[in-house]
C-alpha cells in the first residue's frame, strides 16, 4: 500500500468526523433566543472538538509527509488512532449536552488522552520503520509538545472531579499550544543536510 | 503540505456538509400530501443552502487553483472557513423548521456573514503569501462581489427583524449574484502577461 | 477547474448519498423477528435506491471520462444533477416507511425523473462543449436508454395512483436496464477513428 | 474506468461506513456512570464492527493493488461488496442495543457471511479478468483464510441460537485472524519471477 492511499482514507475519516459533530447540534423546535441558550455548551464543545480534530488532521499530514513505506504496523497504528478520534464526536456531544458535567468532561479527557497515546504510537512506529536518522525522527526530537499534552490530559481527568472548568480550561490550553502548526518537521526538511 | 491535500480535505468536508443537510428533511410518518406541506420551508431552506455551499465549493477551487505554498496561516484560515460553513446545516435546519421565523432567519444571515468574512480572510492570506502581483491578486482586484455580499448580509440581519421575507429575499439575490462562476480569475489566467 | 476535481467532488457526494441512506434503516428496539418485519419495505427501498445511485455513479464516470474542459455550464449542470440525486435518500425513506404507499411511490418517480432530466442536461452540456464529433457525442448517439427511462418514469408517476406496485415494478425494470454498464462510450473509445 | 477511481469511490464509502457507526452511540441525557452502562454493549459492537470494516478496507486495497482493468463485472462485484458492508452499521447497532440478543447476533453473522461471499466473488472476478498467472491469483492461492472465515460465519449463525456469546466469540476470533495484514500478496509481489 502506498502512503497516499492511507493518507486519503485517513483524510476521508477525519473529514467525516469533523463534520458529523455538527449533527449533535440539533435545531431547536422553538424559534426564540431561549431555545438557543441550552445549545451554548453544545456549541462550545463543538468548537473545541472541531479545533482538536483539525489539529490532528494537520499534524497527521506532517507525520505522513515523510513516510515512504506503509508496513502492517504503521497501517494498524493509523487505524488505531482513527478509532480513538472517532470517539470524539460522542464524548463531545455528551459533554456539551450535560453542560460540562464532571463525568462527561473527565471522559472527554480520557478520549483525548487515548488519541494522544495512539498518535504517539503511530509516530514511533513510523520512526522505527523509517529509521532514527530519518527526517521525522530528527524533527520530532524529544517530542516535548506531545509529552506535555499527555501529562496535561492525565492531570485534567482527575481535576474534572474537582471542577470540570479546570479540566475544560486545560483542554483549551492544550489546543492553543497545538494550534500553532508543527514547524519542527518543516524546519528539518528545509535545513541543509 | 501540498495545496492538493488541503483542497482534497476541504472537498471532503464540503461534500459532507452539502449532503448531510438533506438529513434534516425527515421523511414524514404519514403518506399524504398534508404531511409534505410542513416540509416545504425545510425544502426551500435546503435548496438555498445547497446552492450556497456549491458556490463556496466553486469559488474555493478558484482560490486554491493558483496556490503554490500552504503556509500555517493559509491552512488555519481555511479551517476557519470550513468551521463557519459547517454551521450552515444547523442554521438552515433551524430556519426551515420554523417557517423562516425572525430569529432563525437572522442567525442564518449571521452565519453567511461569518462565512463571507472567513472567505475574505482566506483570500487575503493567500494573496499575502503569493504576492500582490500574483494571478489571484490581480483577479480578485477590488473584490466588488465579495464586499457587496458582506454589505448585503449586514443589511439582511437587522432587516430580518422587520420582515424575515426581506432577509430571505436578500439571501436569494446574493446567491444569484454568485451563481455565475467567478470568471475574474479565469480571465487573468488566460490573459497575456 | 480540472475535470478530475469535479469528478472527485461528485464521487464524494455520491459516496455520502449512497451510504447515509442506510441510516434510514433504524435498528428496532426489540430483538425479535416481528421487529424486523416493518423494516422489510424500508430494506427493499434501500436496495433499489442503492442500485440507482450506483448506476448514476457508474454512468457519471463514463460521462466525465472524455471531458477535457470544465466550463461554468458543465459545473452547474453537474451541481444540478447532484442536487436531485441528494433527494433520493429522502424519497426512498418516505416510500419505504410507508410501505410503498401511493404518494411516496409517485414522488420517488418524480425525483428519478428529475435526476434523469438533470443527467440528460449535463450530457448535452458536455457534448455542446466538446463538440458534435467528440467521443461522447458519438457514443451517446440517439441515447435510446436515457429517453426510454424518462418515458418510463413519466408513465410510472400517474400509474402509482392506479397501483404503487406497477410504479415500483417500472422502477425495478429501469434499474435492470441500466445495471448493464454503458458500453457505448467504451465501444467508440476503442474503435479505430 | 481506471482502477484508481473505483478504489477512491470504495475508500469514500468505507470511510463513511466506518465513521457513521459511531452515530449509533447516542450521548446519554444523564451525566452519571449509570447512564453509560447500557452503552457498553453498543460500544463493544462498535469496536468489533470498526475492526471488521478496517480489515475489509485493508484487504480491499491489496485486492485492487494489482488490478489493471476495471470491467463491468469487476465494477458491479465491487458495488455488491459495498452494499453488504453498508449493512454492517445497521446490524451492529441492532446487536449492540439489544445486548447481543440471539436474533441480532445471528443477523450480524448473516451480514458478515454475505460480505465474505461478496468479497470472494469480487476476488474471483478480478482473477478471471487478470488471468490465472496474475500476481493476485498466485497470492490468493487456495485462499484458506477466506474459506475458513466463511465456514466460521456459517457455524456462528446457528450457534447464536444456542448462545449468542459463542457466536460473538467466533466473530472476535475471525477478526483476530484477519487483523494480521494479508502478506500473501506482498510476498508474491516481491518474489523473483
Amino acid at each position: 500500500m502506498k502512503p497516499e492511499r492511507m493518507a486519503a482514507f485517513s483524510d476521508g475519516v477525519l473529514a467525516i468526523i469533523i463534520t458529523i459533530m455538527v449533527l449533535e447540534m440539533k435545531a431547536p423546535h422553538k424559534a426564540d433566543l431561549a431555545a438557543l441558550i441550552p445549545l451554548l455548551p453544545v456549541f462550545f464543545s463543538y468548537v473545541l472538538s472541531f479545533i482538536y480534530v483539525a489539529i490532528y488532521w494537520n499534524n497527521h499530514h506532517h507525520l505522513l509527509h515523510t513516510l515512504k513505506h506503509v508496513t502492517g504496523g504503521v497501517l494498524w497504528a493509523n487505524v488505531h488512532l482513527l478509532f480513538w478520534l472517532s470517539l470524539v464526536p460522542f464524548t463531545s456531544a455528551w459533554m456539551g449536552e450535560n453542560q460540562f458535567a464532571t463525568l462527561p468532561t473527565a471522559l472527554y479527557g480520557v478520549v483525548l488522552f487515548a488519541c494522544a497515546i495512539a498518535y504517539s504510537i503511530l509516530q514511533s512506529t513510523i520512526i522505527r520503520t523509517e529509521g532514527q536518522n530519518s527526517h521525522l525522527a530528527r524533527a520530532v526530537g524529544k517530542d516535548r509538545k506531545g509529552k506535555l499534552s499527555i501529562v496535561c490530559y492525565l492531570a485534567a481527568i482527575p481535576l474534572a472531579f474537582v471542577s470540570p472548568w479546570i479540566a475544560s480550561g486545560i483542554y483549551v490550553i492544550v489546543a492553543l499550544i497545538w494550534l500553532i502548526p508543527d514547524q519542527r518537521i518543516e524546519k528539518v526538511l528545509h535545513a541543509p543536510e
